[in-house]
């Protein structure tokens, strides 16, 4: 047999890779579970039946097959629609309003490119059953700490309003049908430019002078109350985007009691997002420091999590990326880059040292020190050593029979090569320190 | 629509169930990661190819299709075949020996039953490329310290060598190459009793003396030294045997250093595992409080991982499954057992009251307290409190105008009802204190 790959767009995450992609999981899900969201896990395969009629032109992305019992089954492309599915299968076990959080893969048969992957994970957490803006609040103060958690410089959460983008299409002249083409297209005016989007907007049916007008509002900046005070002067009479400026307004005013500061949001008209399942709120993570676009983003769906009940579920969320997520990292130097899980290399200076080595590596890991041992008895020190620096720990002991005799535990710095010899007794207690523990 | 359902075997895992596996999880990687292993992740979905060819009659219930390329794919079975790709395909970036774990899902398409799923998690942990006995001596201990660690009664590891149940049938009289057969044969001792091995076994073709003489030795019972010297005697002759004696030895000479009592193994000449691959020791752990099976197990495999490479790879590894771990421990009560995530419930006293609230949550959360508001300003207080009940919070606080006004916070005990003021300064460093955190 060739040697065996894996499947393109599905990747192996090795060490130390690895590391940092559960540092980024790990740090989200203490700031959600400081939340009170709550852990779910969902099988990777669904009946197909479930999956589909809900990704429009991405369904033939879908992973379908049969399984043994011929049932029409597939792999999941997202956490949003399983939870659809939770929401209505066990509504009667499930107290609303429901935080909940989900860490998986998901999977789509994309072409792999940079960046997108065929299996890619998401770290999800959604607010279902409520619709006060204290839900919406929530969320986006979530981001805003899972960012800084994360260590991300200079981020801002832009926020938006599907109404509002509404608005501005019906104050333009637009009939309620096309809002849908106008969300797309002003979806592109990072990547295309204001040029770009009007000549989007024209191809779609829209007059120049409407394309003009749509144009000049998505494009309004500045703080957040000057831009909502801007947008209720040029959305007046249309109630609907009243409402939604009202609404964002709302969520504002919570904000900063939930710890976000208004550096760390803008109101953002231009801020559409592609899924067309969105139903209020819209938002999005960037940062100057990675311009190639959003670190995460998420919104209020009212109508989805309700699809296979009996009534709508209003629902605000938002998923991480964590491929996303680690790829910028890495790219910004952001985040910790340990090398691997362990911090001490004890070596074994021979045979009959063995279980002198095990001991003490016992010792210490009962003492919640990472540790690892020379597994053959054999070796020379020097080598165990070169072995310590190659493995990228910080710290290799040695107890040779000199070191036994005296009770005694030799500590080398593998930065430096200093050594220093400590009470046996004492060495647990002096590599925590030495460690920072 | 009907409304959907998961499919049968693949199981949703919702709180508070899914709490007891992340505690499962968390407890097995804490002690993976105190002995420096390494975690590593790799895709659901692997060319059919890799996985075939392993796993001989269960190979029929692989998940097998093909993807958008016409690519023959297959979901994963176990984690040991995608790790022994992962072995051959990276060889150069990997310091062996190494030590990884990694915890995930697997699929077989197995008729459902109580304790058999057809997703399935196993949390796996692997010494590559080690011949040493310390290296099965470590994963015993880890086995050890994980069931421990996870509050295991009174539980045994059963230790074993290939070698030895093969001496048993080559002083039997048996050839070589009815091995196959007598493992598989005295892999069902506990199931069918000595006369059901015995009767098996002349099915296979054993004489009957031959299968006395085998039955009279899996039997074996008593200390580790008893049983190793009884062996030895029995064994005398068959130089695989007495390797295979002499390294057992040498791995419970080790297992006192790391940590692990007499009282917690036993070798059990009976234990065979029915896993074809196992080439070394094997062991499995049980529990007298759990007499349906085997809590895990694992052994050495030193023809496995190298099968896609040039060169054998020793391996010793076990895999804990989740599963298994998780039903056993919620029917005999072991590990803690929370509700939910959350700590405290900050309520709302009314609407105007609402940002008093929210700013307080944020404290508290800021100082690790896990904390949940009502979303809603114009819920009544009795109900607030009913909900926190409910959701099994074991602390409600109340900011209302009084509190304000006085600068100070009510904690409720909801568990008792009792109601005590403190200033809100305080609340956080009182709040973490009732929590014993």
């Amino acid at each position: 047999m060739e040697q065996p790959q894996n499947i393109k767009g599905m990747r192996d995450h090795l060490p130390p890779a690895m590391l940092l992609r559960q540092h980024i999981i790990n740090t989200l899900v203490g700031i959600f579970e400081r939340h009170g969201f709550e852990p779910i896990t969902t099988p990777i395969v669904e009946y197909a039946e479930t999956l589909e009629g809900k990704l429009g032109d991405e369904e033939k992305l879908i992973y379908r097959f049969e399984d043994h019992g011929g049932r029409r089954v597939a792999l999941r492309y997202d956490q949003t629609v399983p939870l659809a599915r939770v929401v209505a299968q066990y509504s009667g076990q499930l107290t609303l309003p429901w935080r909940r959080y989900s860490v998986g893969p998901s999977y789509r048969g994309e072409r792999p490119a940079r960046g997108r992957y065929r299996e890619f994970w998401q770290a999800d957490a959604d607010l279902v059953g409520s619709a006060s803006p204290v839900a919406d609040a929530e969320i986006i103060a979530m981001l805003t700490e899972a960012l800084a958690a994360l260590g991300f410089p200079g981020f801002t959460t832009l926020l938006n309003h599907r109404q509002v983008i509404g608005g501005i299409a019906r104050v333009s002249g637009l009939e309620e049908a096309a809002a849908g083409s106008v969300y797309r297209a002003i979806d592109k005016l990072d990547k295309i430019g204001p040029d770009g989007v009007h000549d989007e907007l024209q191809k779609t049916g829209v007059t120049e002078d409407a394309a003009t007008g749509i144009l000049a509002l998505v494009q309004l900046e500045g703080s957040s109350a000057d831009v909502l005070h801007e947008l209720r002067q040029r959305l007046q009479g249309d109630e609907r985007a009243m409402a939604a400026l009202a609404n964002l307004e709302a969520i504002i005013g919570h904000l900063d009691s939930m710890g976000v500061s208004p550096e760390q949001y803008q109101v953002a008209p231009r801020l559409a997002r592609g899924l067309s399942y969105y139903t209020g709120t819209v938002f999005e993570a960037i940062t100057s420091h990675w311009p190639a676009g959003s670190l995460l983003g998420g919104g209020r769906y009212d109508e989805l999590i309700g699809m296979f009940g009996k009534q709508s579920v209003p629902t605000v969320g938002l998923a991480f990326g964590i491929d996303r997520l680690h790829d910028v990292m890495e790219e910004l130097g952001i985040g910790p880059r340990p090398q691997t899980t362990a911090q001490v290399y004890v070596t074994v200076f021979s045979d009959a040292q063995m279980d002198a080595s095990l001991r003490l590596a016992h010792e210490l890991r009962a003492a919640g020190i990472h540790t690892i041992t020379t597994l053959d008895g054999g070796t020379n020190l020097g080598k165990q050593f070169k072995e310590a620096d190659k493995r990228g720990l910080r710290f290799a002991l040695v107890v040779g029979p000199d070191e036994v005799e005296r009770n005694e535990v030799a500590i080398r710095n593998m930065q430096n090569g200093a050594q220093r010899t400590v009470p046996r007794s004492a060495a647990a207690a002096v590599l925590r320190e030495m460690l920072g523990m």
